[in-house]
């Protein structure tokens, strides 16, 4: 007997026939002989429709009357779960976040989980009882409902799976794993069998959006064993799991792709001692994330060139912020540049193998692909090109790192 | 200052639009420095789409996982409604029924309120902020939620009115006032300034569906003021107080009809005792309300005619359970009729004054319409006829008893 955390999201139980469908899921894991709780999202599109009343009413909103309206989409899918279950001869009841009670701090609309009480839990769930509790909630020290940010629901996932000591948290979703890359792309690309922690930390921040980011975070310090799986088709999917459950390390896991990002190159800036805190510090205070930076040798001992990326989205802003400082930051030119792409390489096996980034920057040469930028972490390489060449690099980096299938 | 609870149902918070004009009219009271606590219902629609869901993954569900998915309606209103004022400037909260806490029994989808704990509310309502807190729903002895059956919001309101001890229940609603009879029909209907409990109480049961009958009841024996008034136009309403609260008051205060009525027949029935039970036994154990009855006096000792009203749609029903019992009943005939209308004359002037029914009697043998069958309580005269008569009637005795606008 194992006991499995089961979370669906918001596709999965987006009608009533898709409810019942997760509900014989559910049945054919209790029929198992395991010991089960649920976490669920809300049907697809309900989270949205609530969200567009909040900003009707007031633009500005207080984030407790939002938390209030948006975690009734979980409540609903929680209670027909259950109905669904028990119509099925399966024992079932529904737990709201201030029922378990899932312990949350103050941070309403992006709260995290602090504790969870599952003494009452466990002991029904050990009577034959399936648990359904509503993902994406919680209670704040206020007694208020809040709720910990989109895409919340897998990081309730996960926090339960790790309170109830679970053997595992399967999280269905709309694919059937994860791949070396994205098959829209790669024809030849494979599900994998396993991924580390790590490996899909990157993936997931990296934008391939089987898992929220920080669900992967909570599972990795957990130690919760994780598989991601489809719940149309009924195939094994992908564990996530700790690196010694790994026998046969590959170098190279995936290869993930990210075009949400621009860069901006200031030309000919003063290179001295400060400038780079002047640059950076006011796009903080304007809330444009900056990741790649690089930062050339000067040539003259008094100038510069220092280029970095920021989300697509903020390009406007961060350049907006950076022109009206121009005089005090005394650069010459201002270059934004949307058509990029930022592609890395992930691998554990990285780590201990040499070689990987020099594969990386030969195989994009070979293809006669330009790298503008270059950053390296541990267990991942990340270039920008030219946006036109992913499809291109992304196939010639799969091959070259014996991906295909 | 006083302390006012006002309620609006479905249609006065049917969107973001109407949500924002109730928010003006909660203002309105706020300003004119009266402490507000506000009950609403679901926005129009929303509970009749949950109930389906409901319906559609188990036709016989489970009542507490019924009250989880529809309480969920009441909860998007408060945390609009919430929101909505704060953007007016006025200070505003959310309460659900289970954070008041309103406590009820555990007869889920029926539930009885037990016990409104305001401490809470009442502090931060002299702190000058209105509690905005959820009809239909409260808090089981299980810790679940619970909802008290549709048209419960009326009874939220007047209960949380009386644990308040607040001066006045202002519900609001899509007519303006109670009317001495259904204005569609008789065009001098006249709005009421004032009706007694035990009048709104008769009318109410009768099938005006102003106010919710086990509002009045709570009303009456808890002896609030309540105040029915429309939330789109702004003119004084109809109060239901307390008789001695009418300095005038009016012999007839209104007249009713309910067409969901109908009346079976059992011809030549044995005249002996027992008989009755046997009869109306099998109707109860059958679910089947019966209303009014009349025996006629045997005429050969032996046999007798037997009439009574039930439910229209209890129609068929009824018809089957008696037919199939026929033989041991003894009876001749069954005679169903559908075409029939409950006129009743409602005012607790009747009590001190003689002829009202007289009244009633003869201006229907005027129109030359032909009465089936009567029943009288203290304060009401009912009489079946034929529902052709209806809109004649009720023009009729309109203006007998001086009602006309």
């Amino acid at each position: 007997m194992a006991r499995i955390v089961m979370k669906f999201g918001g596709t999965s139980v987006g009608d009533c026939d898709r409810i019942k469908n997760v509900a014989r899921r559910v049945k054919a894991e209790v029929d198992r002989g395991n010991e089960v709780a649920v976490v669920v999202s809300a049907m697809s599109g309900v989270t949205n429709q609530l969200v567009d009343y909040c900003k009707q009413i007031a633009p500005l909103h207080d984030a407790r009357e939002y938390d209030t309206v948006v975690s009734t989409g979980e409540q609903v899918t929680i209670g027909l779960l259950s109905m669904a279950l028990q119509e099925l001869g399966v024992q079932a009841r529904s737990w709201m976040g201030w029922q378990v009670p899932i312990l949350t701090d103050g941070a309403h609309g992006k709260a995290r989980i602090e504790t969870i009480e599952t003494g009452e839990l466990e002991r029904r769930m050990s009577g034959g009882q399936v648990a359904v509790v509503a993902g994406f909630q919680g209670l704040g020290p206020d007694n208020r409902v809040t709720t910990l940010g989109r895409g919340g629901s897998d990081t309730s996932a996960v926090a339960l799976a790790a309170a109830l000591k679970a053997d595992r948290c399967d999280i269905y979703t709309d694919v059937d794993g994860v791949y070396t890359t994205d098959p829209r792309i790669v024809a030849k690309a494979r599900k994998l069998d396993k991924i580390t922690y790590e490996e899909m930390l990157e993936l997931a921040s990296l934008g391939a959006k089987v898992l929220q980011t920080r669900s992967v975070e909570m599972a990795m310090k957990h130690r919760v064993r994780v598989q991601v799986l489809s719940s149309f088709v009924d195939v094994p999917g992908t564990l996530v799991c700790d690196e010694e459950e790994i026998v046969e390390k590959e170098l190279v896991s995936g290869i993930a792709y990210s075009r949400d990002e621009a860069k901006i190159t200031l030309v000919r800036v003063a290179d001295r001692p400060g400038v780079a805190a002047a640059i950076f510090g006011p796009l903080a205070d304007a809330n444009v994330n900056v990741d790649m930076i690089v930062q050339n040798v000067s040539e003259d001992g008094k100038h510069t060139d220092l280029t970095f990326t920021v989300g697509k989205a903020d390009l406007d802003r961060a350049t907006k912020v950076l022109s009206e400082k121009q005089a005090s930051l005394g650069y010459e030119r201002l270059v934004p540049d949307s058509n990029v792409v930022k592609i890395s390489v992930i691998g554990v096996g990285m780590r201990s193998h040499a070689g990987v980034a020099q594969k990386m920057f030969s195989t994009l040469a070979e293809k006669a692909i330009n790298i503008q930028v270059i950053t390296t972490s541990e267990i991942k390489v990340s270039v920008l090109v030219a946006e036109e060449y992913t499809e291109l690099a992304l196939r010639a980096l799969h091959s070259a790192y014996g991906l295909d299938a």
